[in-house]
């Protein structure tokens, strides 16, 4: 099998790594912008050669996999127009790749079966790609109804032979799920270090920071294109979750006049955390 | 020298096994409303015995140290109106403990000498105690003017012996610098997951949760009373940081329609943690 990477980042770089690891693939060519990010991909093995653009690529590839930040998937599918493979990609939000992706195949659009893989890290580029970044994590396939069951079981099965849980869900969920659990946490953590940050004593509270902020500001090193990309994409949920986190953060504002709710809330939350750490 | 350990927790118990460690310790007695956690310390050679008071358990001691959730202070420290030792603490908030200090100790106020180790876990109690706790971690003191060098020597030098590294700060200067990156981080995590939790499809949401919401989350599994004190006690500086956090939160609200001023400020929150996780 023949894959191509469009954008060989920690996500299409580690996909290829997992996929060679698993010997599912024999040549994987890779295309990107980043000249100097490329011949990483090549010095690691992570891809065998480099193509000059994704039609290139996508020429007697079996899969494509775009993984890319989502903004460039417009031009990235128009490229594909020819591509005879099944493509696939890496995308945090689902609603906006796959009306780009139906607005640049048209009626091949059952070529593209949706895909996305909850595993990132505050790492990024080839560099950064490992073969075992997928191993126990889940993967969510969009599928769409033109899709056939062959495709779809040819996207799943790559997933699988990386390590990855593999579940099904519609696009609309995907993302409203994602706003709250990824999205947010990200656009929490960025704002937090930035407020930090601009501020004039800002070398003296990050002198008494710790562990505690250190973890939680950990996605804020994350990509900032690539979040840019997901948080505008998926704009109309993320602005749900911010007002239902600002009226949570005001209730709890409230709660300073009230220790025992104060409490009753925090032990809420530690509870339902520990209970999801259990069980995960 | 004898120690005097007033709640056996994560920090009193670590410490004790610090100073153990470091063999500048020869007894550590013990005293907590907790009869299970003392037996746990006591069998892990934490304290050596159990006091049934503070003031019992002051007797004879050299050190004291307060290490209770910090709503407790006013009660342990009125107890303490005969010990002859130094008195010192690891309570978060410093202006809070030392009125209660001042209120309880009336003219012996010059035995206590305020600190804070800023080495914290989500763990807590003394099964979660370990002599490595403190070893390059921050420990701030806020030396009151009443303080003798020596007794301040004396605390210093048995958190040196922990292996952490010691400074000095006004309690007001550190109450305002740890709102800012421990409080407010600590009140942001316990909300999301709140949030999070009390909706009907929570089951989902954490199903699809990963590495970035369970690290961003962490601190939501801090001990609930332990925070709700910090919080209480350190109300009025956390109110500041609420306020500014939710203007840069209403800020990066608005950047969500200009990609281009969203990702300079996701840009400089990456590149200004970047730095500090270097220089750190």
């Amino acid at each position: 099998m023949k894959l191509a990477v469009v954008g060989v980042g920690l996500i299409g770089g580690s996909f290829a790594l997992a996929l060679k690891q698993a010997k599912a693939v024999s040549h994987v060519v890779g295309v990107g912008r980043n000249a100097a990010n490329l011949k990483v991909a090549l010095e690691r093995g992570i891809i065998d050669s480099i193509a000059p653009d994704p039609a290139a690529a996508a020429r007697g590839a079996d899969l494509i996999l775009i993984s890319t930040p989502v903004a460039q998937f417009p031009a990235v599918l128009a490229s594909l127009a020819d591509a005879k493979g099944v493509i696939t990609d890496g995308g945090s939000t689902k609603r906006d790749v796959i009306a780009a992706a139906r607005k640049a195949l048209g009626t091949r659009i059952s070529q593209f079966v949706p895909a996305h893989p909850i595993a990132g890290a505050e790492k990024s580029g080839a560099a950064a790609a490992s073969a075992e970044l997928f191993r126990g994590r889940r993967v969510v396939l969009t599928p769409l109804e033109e899709n056939s069951k062959q495709d779809t079981s040819k996207v799943e099965d790559a997933w699988k032979s990386c390590g990855a849980r593999v579940s099904r869900m519609d696009a609309e969920e995907h993302d409203a799920v994602l706003a709250a659990v990824s999205h947010l946490p990200h656009l929490l953590a960025f704002a937090l270090v930035h407020e930090v940050a601009g501020r004039g004593d800002s070398a003296q509270l990050f002198g008494y920071a710790a562990g505690g902020f250190r973890d939680f500001t950990r996605i804020a090193s994350s990509h900032p294109e690539m979040w840019r990309d997901i948080c505008v994409a998926n704009r109309d949920r993320l602005l749900d979750e911010v007002s239902r986190f600002s009226a949570k953060l005001e209730d709890v504002r409230r709660l300073l006049n009230n220790p025992v709710e104060l409490e009753k809330l925090f032990a809420e939350a530690r509870a339902a955390r520990d209970e999801w750490i259990r069980s995960s």
